[in-house]
């Protein structure tokens, strides 16, 4: 599979309003999109930074994927994702692979994004998502 | 300062030729350079992924700032590299927007870039670096 490079960084932060402030002062940032995703247990920020984008997630509570994240390392960058043409195309090539898969089927991500991701066991220790506009 | 975009994502890993082979065979990453940097304790390859890159770095032996991340946390995400014009500048405005700074001034880094980092503390926890062409 050939990506077509990162669609995005995903940084797991503890105050959102804080995060997006920060990024928007020390790199200029620009807020793209912003929501709060209750079955995700998340409120995100994309901001854009020149042509790139970091993802900003908080954990809407502490029982949550991201609240766990952050509980055991602390914030700080969760996970990196690839743009790539076709979700389950790529899903395909990746479990051809040897990859091992967190969704085996594209699903819906943040900000209309269709998404799935990839253990980071297959990564070495970077937890892999690949993206496409759907 | 507006940063032009992600540089390169770093990611720590304990084994480079297969973290290399890992990233050419799941996103078709291309190796662009390949270091050994005795004084940095690292080896370090840069990988394009599309027009993207990710900087693979592993430690020379474990009594070095790579090797004690990985010790402590496990390979993975290691720092995020913004593209900006001048190091200098970007540090003078870093430090202005109260940033703190690990590296008062531009350094040489790999690959023979100018480069400086910023204490992640001052950034939700990621480790983050400016980077020029110098």
């Amino acid at each position: 599979m050939e990506a077509r490079g990162i669609h995005h960084v995903g940084v797991a932060v503890a105050d959102l309003d804080e995060a997006v402030r920060t990024y928007e002062r020390l790199f200029g940032g620009r807020l793209e999109h912003r929501a709060r995703v209750e079955d995700q247990g998340v409120e995100a920020a994309s901001m854009r930074v020149g042509e790139s984008r970091i993802e900003l997630v908080a954990a809407l509570d502490a029982d949550t994927p991201v609240g766990r994240f952050i509980a055991d390392r602390g914030p700080g960058m969760h996970h990196l994702a690839y743009e790539v043409e076709d979700v389950a195309s790529a899903l395909a090539d990746l479990a051809e692979q040897g990859a091992e898969l967190i969704d085996g089927a594209p699903r819906q991500g943040l900000f209309g994004l269709e998404v799935a991701f990839v253990h980071p066991e297959s990564v070495h220790g970077v937890l892999s998502e690949v993206v496409s506009r759907g």
